[in-house]
């Protein structure tokens, strides 16, 4: 097996290309790497120091000045200041792109003081002499349990709008669960290449209660013997477009419509693939890949279901790489869940970071830093977050993030805290407009942005007269910018 | 899809021809008839009555006489005497075969004063019109759910050895539970084209508790669109030869060994198919049949063990034509059960017959009976039972079987009852030998009835001086009778 994989990821070499300035950003003072190696997939985390400009504003007060307004007088003043701020690069991409990363990362390290590596995940042990033959650094194994959880924790309670319910056709399709330091108890199901269901009941109290092996390894394994289609991105792009009812048998294929004394409806799968054994008969590579998609998510669905009665919980969180905001299988997990709960008794979460738990944990371990010593945001700019999930949205986009995914946190100047003049900072609720649920709010201030965007960008080329590449950078913004606000219109989380 | 289905079964025409000897016995004389139309399986039945010589023994006492054994005096006498009495006929064929049989049916049947026939199962539905028009007869159809029950409750009260427990290596392989008329309650899970997982608590109370699409129809389907092998029979002797490491993910192939602090050994399946999408690597058919055979066995064993423990049962029953006996299935849901249920508090039955349930309560409410106001005991000699289910025995037989499977009930001439004479029969344990558990005593009886059988063949060929086939018949038997003494002695139940 060992062999086969080596193979395979020599074969990639010559093929693939790295885009480094997107991927790798701030690799040449990059420090203190994790690195989280799961059967399908690999995640790299480091850390670098970004140095940038801010503009600091000050305003001068004319007030006592007699006589209104003088022409000559500047209203403020800005001055330019250097700051450096912290920042953490997490990238994902198939086990099949290890050597050529680590290959790159070698090569583009100016300079690390870091002798060691964090590691965790399956092929931890796995690729080992790879990754010290490589970077030159020992590595250092984690239990791979605990930076799930932990990490899972620390996303919960410090990244707003981690988790979500997704509903479709509903008015908004993301309903965001805001942080709160109340989270446990839970149930965790983490779906990598197979699944494992955790119970989780304080930060230092867990259980892996069960498993299937029916999860993200197999959508990509029987996929890829069905389809002919490798690419595990591909694949869930072939689902979005198929029709499942040309595979599955249906209740209505066999009844000839509902079973009404057993509540089953016409429409529910009494078969995944059970009408692909009729002789002489062709299926699309669509219609297999949707089938395979809702047979897996509907399966997972109904474990989540029992384990959560079983240990009586109620709050049911989907994390994993197979989960990672995908629409249809979100849609067909909550479907699921709706299915078996008929009291609607469980609530459903999914997570959006979520295929970077493990390594989260991990990396404040490597720091030998407390996670809730520091506040973090995610930078936006710097992760491809839920776009990296919808096909059809961005298609040149899909080309590079469907085999690398990137999150980026920042490390805030200021810890944030609650204001001090609250009186009870746990029961207040922030006055704030959600433009992910408010439409017109939304339209209002894309409209806004998309109307000043000419004017900054007039002024920013402005701003830098003695720089010839101004023009072009600014240019560069103006597009990026442009992009994401289209983005934001079609997916306002 | 109706349109699909019918054109296959017309090309199925051209291609088959039945053996009517072997599997519409007595159809001649067939009257009143039942019908269970699965999504996959068609499943009939037919009453008839069997018309045979029965020898009466009438031994002189010539103790009387003085001077001892007189040459020339008989010590018995034979007289034959005609007696007829009622058989139950069960067959089992895929659907596309559906077509073929009706017609045959028609064509042999010598007189039916029939006008009726019950149906049950989601096909009775579909299949209607073909049914009327060919057999001219009226469809009268049956709850499915409640023909299921009442049957299962049936058979584990009157057949003898139909719930056995599985075990593989073990001395015997298979351990019968015996008849109890105390049966309740119990997880019922049925297997057929999906999975329907009903709770049993009484002769009337019932409760369909859940169920998944992953089951018989999705191995068939699946299993069909990987190796291109259409018959159902062919995809589990592809599986049986299979080695499912090939194609699967284990936990060692992710950590290198076990994980153990998670309880987890190195063979256990991390991710179904999850080697299957690595690039520019081949897969076997048998290995992608056993693997295939793998995860849908090991997902309905964990379903079935979750239900068990939801509804607080011990006893789990499978049945359903994806089980019947077939040894890889069997040993990997028990395996899968036994993972999951560390406390061994789950008893797990396997149904021989199973896959008649449905038919044979259909068919007593046909028959207007009171299934237990007689005594039926089962025809093995017409039965293909677990023969049909192991394809390493019985090339030869399976070619047929694979495509129909029978299962024949006699009606006992009286009713089977206590003996009168126990004073408390429910705690009576008869002291008999189990030849199925008894490998020396089993040994030694087949061995006698080898010794015999060429004196037995030349006494049946001189009992009938005046019929020139009796040695061609008698021939006949004797093959017939070697066979199935090899049988038992590799398969004692």
């Amino acid at each position: 097996q060992a062999t086969s994989v080596d193979r395979s990821s020599h074969s990639m070499d010559k093929s693939i290309t790295l885009p480094p300035d997107e991927i790798f950003r701030n690799l040449e003072n990059a420090k203190r790497f994790a690195i989280d190696i799961g059967g399908s997939l690999t995640k790299l985390a480091y850390y670098s120091t970004v140095q940038h400009k801010v503009a600091k504003v000050r305003s001068f007060d004319h007030t006592a000045k007699v006589g209104g307004e003088t022409e000559g007088d500047p209203l403020y003043e800005i001055s330019m200041q250097e700051e450096v701020s912290a920042r953490l690069h997490f990238i994902k991409f198939e086990n099949a792109y290890i050597e050529t990363c680590l290959d790159f990362i070698k090569d583009h390290l100016v300079n690390t003081d870091t002798k060691v590596i964090k590691a965790t995940g399956g092929g931890a042990h796995k690729f080992k002499d790879l990754i010290e033959k490589k970077l030159k650094l020992r590595v250092d194994k984690e239990d791979e349990m605990t930076c799930l959880i932990k990490g899972c924790n620390f996303v919960l309670r410090n990244i707003t709008h981690e988790a979500f319910v997704y509903a479709k056709h509903a008015d908004s399709e993301f309903r965001f669960q805001n942080t709160h330091p109340d989270i446990f108890p839970y149930l965790l199901i983490n779906i990598g290449s197979g699944v494992s269901i955790f119970k989780v009941e304080s930060e230092d109290t867990f259980e892996r209660v069960g498993g299937s092996s029916i999860g993200g390894g197999t959508f990509w394994g029987l996929g890829a013997l069905l389809t002919k289609t490798k690419r595990f991105d591909e694949l869930l792009q072939l689902a979005s477009k198929g029709q499942h009812t040309n595979v599955d048998m249906l209740v209505k294929d066999i009844y000839g419509g509902s079973y009404g004394s057993l509540g089953l409806t016409g429409d529910l799968i009494a078969s995944s693939f059970g009408k692909s054994a009729t002789p002489d008969k062709e299926f699309s590579k669509e219609d297999m890949a949707k089938s395979l998609l809702h047979m897996i998510s509907n399966d997972i669905g109904q474990l989540a279901c029992l384990y959560a009665r079983l240990h009586n919980l109620t709050r049911v969180y989907f994390g994993g790489f197979f989960i990672r905001g995908h629409p249809v299988t979100m849609h067909t997990i909550t479907y699921s869940i709706n299915f078996f709960t008929k009291a609607n008794f469980v609530r459903i979460f999914f997570l959006m970071g979520s295929s970077f738990f493990c390594l989260i944990h991990c990396y404040f371990f490597l720091l030998y830093l407390d996670p809730n010593q520091y506040s973090w945001g995610e930078n936006y700019a710097g992760s491809s977050g839920l776009m990296s999930t919808s096909p059809d949205l961005n298609p040149m986009q899909r080309a590079r993030s469907g085999t690398f995914d990137m999150l980026e946190m920042d490390r805030l100047e200021r810890q944030l805290v609650n204001l001090p003049l609250l009186q009870d900072p746990s029961s207040y609720i922030p006055d704030t407009v959600d433009l992910s649920e408010d439409a017109l709010a939304r339209e209002y201030w894309l409209y806004c942005f998309e109307e000043a965007l000419d004017g900054v960008v007039k002024r920013a080329v402005a701003s830098q007269p003695d720089l010839p590449e101004a023009a072009e950078r600014a240019e560069k913004f103006r597009h990026k910018y442009q992009h994401k606000l289209q983005t934001l219109r079609h997916q306002p989380l």
